[in-house]
């Protein structure tokens, strides 16, 4: 997973980096309540005490164990519990029933954490370079998971009548302004990560690609764009939607993005500072991909694919390409050419789920920062809504 | 839910037997952590949490609310949170949606019962009759939830890999031996409830029914008696199921009691106390109505009538009539002959769950003492497990 | 299946009644197209064409099999296509599945049927004492499967947005006026039957049972009294319905009868001779048990128990107990005391049923004549709405 | 939906082309009873009879009524009845119930045909050109329903346990022997459809792609090759799947091809010759993308781009690009860039489905001569087996 030319920071940096990282995700459990973290909402999501369980067994199971002497796992059955998906590191708890175990309790997951934190320490005194590797993947596979605990705890905060908030004092990002259509890159370009540093498999390896002549957005569309969409009968005509959306949106009975609802005539979103009135200027997001594709069509437009959004990226006057909504792309995510999943069992982490996905850029208010750059690939179902998921248009130019 | 004659104790006594059933509610939730009491593993089953909250919300809204002046609810959305199913009492929250109610958490609901319990101190001074009988209706029914409460935490403990104890010095009911066939009594018999004292009125009114003549068993089936049918082949043999059951064990994958589970070549049971080895003295329970119904078949009798049962439950020689397991019975749960329900919202505490529901009579080692006596008719769907369900044999004389 | 004294008829006698039924079902299928025969509606529904090749295999396979010497089956795979139910039988096709046997044709059902038919000529030259009991078995039971086909053709038309009708001429019964309430017997009764003449195994045996006073109507409820229900808001009040009808209520959108459609603002109803007005003065049919039930309770009253019905269904004044309506009964379907199924294959007849069903009695304007008597038990879940189910009500005399 | 410089026929050569093409549909029926006809044995496929009708429905729409004066429709329901998808053409009936429509039977459905024909004749006398080219798109329609209806009839007559044969004639392809690999085109490419002619909208518009060096295998995969993936636990191993697949195959129970079944050892396949023993030398089909993405992965290869496909089509030495088996490719079904779907009602064509499907490129067996050329784009869901789909290897050059 590591570039030929990574400069391996030593030891020292890395457990810094390694502690810093680790408490972050301790930051982001702190408004949360015994209770909060055990509950999950949806099969999708995950409850916050197994994002922070299953975080700390990534280390365990792929650095502590293979690479750690005499280290002792703390607990046998947590190789069960907390692994997610990796079929060769042995079978694991059914997803679904996550939600299901209220021991370990909170308290011994925070136990889980500083035993194997303080075993970390013990191996970043001097690692090898596959360690120090190994460590970088689990650094970003743990802020992965921090915007997933962010996003899944709102679910499950969202089902609550009460509407709690997960933090009264969360900050919304500035707006980004009017957005007018900018010329892209044409021709040929390069798309992917390539040199040092980490990257993710998925990201490699860099490419050409051919871009026929288009138009991107300068700024994601906004809350008050969205309402004109719905003012004008967006959710209503099924001209707007893929078929496929289209049943989407009966079934869910989707009339406006998620977690907003209406009270007394005004639209109201909830977000991680509890219910507050939807704000025109800001960017919409919970919107699945069918929305982001109806809306799109609606506006005469369409989606960008994710390899003119990366070449567009970073043209003169494109604002808020990262750190403030996910930006669904007409692009289903499959693999580069000669994409090759790492090697091991942490080949797993990003190939088998290249079908039935739509590729997202940009990154989130709810990313870590640095998390995600340029080339990075998010990926969801098309119905996908609880994620911070927006849209940034695009056109052919004729 | 009175019946003429009741003796209304005094305020005081009254006072002192709502606190000690209040206290039992919390002395069942102490080895609950706050995790514990959050989750629902079913539809079916309830959070301990909404177990304390709602019978809470039983007295605030039958008692408090109309009967103390100027008595102001703690909140006024735990009237949506915590009712169950009274149409008459508004709207509420989805049952299969009570495990996300992170919020208010353990200790909120802890303040919700001791604020209600300072205004039922109130209350309870001088009541009135009708007061003092709705009271004893809310006792009752914390009586049922505190059973119920039980039953719902073991089944959600079940389904953690861990398999944790809810009390592991849990103690089991003494075996009650080999049972015989006692000659039940036949003819004109009066069954239902009568006479003062509280009564639930599904028990009522008394009434006659014909026995045809019959024997029904000393003793419940017990765990070796029902190895011998696991061993005989009895889930497998289509033959002695009903057509329903039959489904139903297919789709459950049922091949032995729910919470029994083979470790080395040995069955174990998950209970109270943990996973312990099944012990064959010991009545069995955690069957559904098919499986005690295709037990029956395959012994060659089959399962008692309500009237049968109530009418054989002081004979002498038969055991284990209450306490220690339900003993599922072959009646339809229907109303008696000249059947009304409460008058008021206390109406729909029975009537209507009166379809597609079996009887089951007797009381467990989970029901609290001197709830349930012989005419006390409990009640669930055929292929119910989770409860202490087990049966008595009966049979025809020729 | 026969009780003691049944005086077998001659074979020349039973020939006779043998080629009299199965030409009946050849009538009932006259009108249908071979499109019309083979398809299946839902699950609980069966394709016509399958319906006239199971009650010939019901011949082939308890009698000719068996009991005609040298007789070789017209095919060995309807063995597997053609069992209904019968575990003793061997496998079966998945009752799901039934609308997907194209072949064999309608025609070839034609053939197996008269090949079966000439095979049972030869049998019933001098039949055994056993085979006429079995042979007036298989014709009871082509009975019953003939008033299946036409509330399953009549189900499978309804679906067809033509609505096209199954026999233009087909002629609905007499009114029968205005309903009065009668005193029922009272104390101690016999119910079931006894003595000579075929009884299916359920109606057995007869035995005694307790009636509390009562009062049961002289008449059906009729569809002008069930528009009464309906436009005093009976399906939108929760009060009114068990918990589990309402769920049903809500699920199947239920707000009239099935097969009740709305046209300019005047009930249609879809019956074998297509869509015609609602006539208020005939009895309602196409309804569930939930419906019945919540009907009886709007009307303050309630619906009798099969043996209260049994018992009166011969008191001078009651009107159309058979040939009508089936009623719904508030009996569930549970054996009787002392029953005990047929010996033999058969013995899966009616015993492996009873539970999740409730019981009607009376018979429709689609049974056969002379099918079902006052003894007769038929059943049906709480929410099948296909059949012609109507109700009659009954009440308590305090 | 017609390029430019499309040379469209004069009115008898197309009215001579549209008989052929109609009558070709005849034949395919011709060896289908009524009943087969009838039949929907899932949501995904039709009724025989439905596709006969709704291909009819396409010219009385989309050609008669508004293009031949004074026209008067056969019936009006058959606007309702067979109208597929197209939202702009009124509301229709649901998929799902297509195999309720036991009439207007086949015989209505062949007069309709008929009229529609003969109006047609007259409406071909003298056709203008968007006359003559919707023209052409409803008999490319109907050529597309011509498979469809070849293959819902397999997957129909594959659910009887007699395996009935649609065509004891059918005649197999001839195997194309051992498959090489084939350097493929690389760097910009052009693909998609221009110049005269006939083409679906989603094939244009023609554009440039850049394709990273390549190799193709020269042929599909055979039945051989596939088996030895299954004899060397291919279906076991969940390293080789994608997650989704791998789920799909643990939920449909898929150790085979669909349509393949064991009987005494030995691996028969039900295909319209019906049940015949696997022929080795053939291509594989019936899999679904899932299963061709795993016997990629364990052949050490990965599916090819459809660009990547479309470039290598015509390289010497590739064989059997056509007419044999539907080819798998590793793209998603999105629109080109440029895309833009037809104007009017027959813009919900292709367009709506751009979504969740995967592209197929080459024909089957089944696909009309000169239908599909190698610009052709089908699609299917990854999860669909009921058509002739098979798939080509290639690989990354390093």
């Amino acid at each position: 997973m590591i570039s030929p030319g990574l400069g391996t920071p030593p030891g020292q940096a890395l457990l810094a980096r390694y502690m810093a990282v680790r408490a972050r995700t301790d930051r982001l459990t702190a408004p949360l309540s015994a209770e909060d973290q055990v509950v999950q909402s949806m099969p999708d999501a995950s409850p916050a005490k197994w994002h922070r369980a299953h975080t700390t067994w990534f280390f365990e199971t792929f650095l502590l164990r293979p690479h750690l002497p005499g280290y002792r796992p703390v607990r046998e059955e947590y190789a069960f519990l907390f692994n997610s998906y990796y079929e060769a590191a042995g079978p694991r708890h059914a997803r679904p029933q996550r939600g299901m175990i209220t021991r370990p309790d909170c308290a011994a997951v925070g136990e889980y954490r500083a035993a194997v934190d303080a075993a970390m320490a013990d191996l970043l005194r001097e690692p090898s370079a596959e360690v120090a590797a190994l460590v970088e993947l689990g650094l970003r596979h743990e802020e992965q998971h921090q915007e997933l605990l962010l996003t899944d705890i709102l679910h499950a905060l969202s089902l609550n009548p009460l509407r709690p908030a997960y933090d009264p004092d969360w900050e919304e990002p500035a707006a980004s302004g009017v957005a007018t259509m900018l010329d892209g890159p044409e021709g040929v370009v390069e798309i992917g990560r390539a040199g040092p540093g980490f990257a993710f498999d998925n990201e490699t390896p860099r490419h050409r690609a051919y871009l026929m002549p288009y138009r991107i957005a300068s700024a994601p569309v906004t809350n008050g764009e969205w309402l004109a969409f719905m003012e004008s009968g967006g959710y209503g005509d099924p001209l707007l939607w893929m078929s496929e959306g289209w049943a989407a949106r009966g079934a869910g009975e989707w009339e406006a993005p998620l977690h907003w609802e209406r009270h007394d005539g005004a639209w109201m979103g909830f977000g991680p500072a509890g219910l507050k009135p939807v704000d025109p200027a800001l960017p919409v997001r919970h919107i699945s991909w069918y929305e982001a594709d109806a809306y799109a069509r609606w506006a005469g437009k369409r989606l960008p694919t994710e390899a003119e959004w990366e070449a567009a990226s970073a043209l003169p006057g494109l604002r808020d390409a990262t750190g403030v909504v996910w930006q669904w792309t007409g692009s289903a995510y499959r693999p580069y050419p000669g994409f090759s999943p790492w090697a091991g069992a942490v080949g797993e982490y990003n190939g088998k789920f290249m079908i039935g996905q739509m590729v997202l850029r940009g990154g989130s208010l709810a990313t870590p920062p640095g998390h995600a750059g340029p080339t990075y690939r998010n990926f969801f179902p098309p119905g996908a809504r609880w994620q911070f998921s927006g849209l940034r248009l695009a056109e052919d130019v004729a």
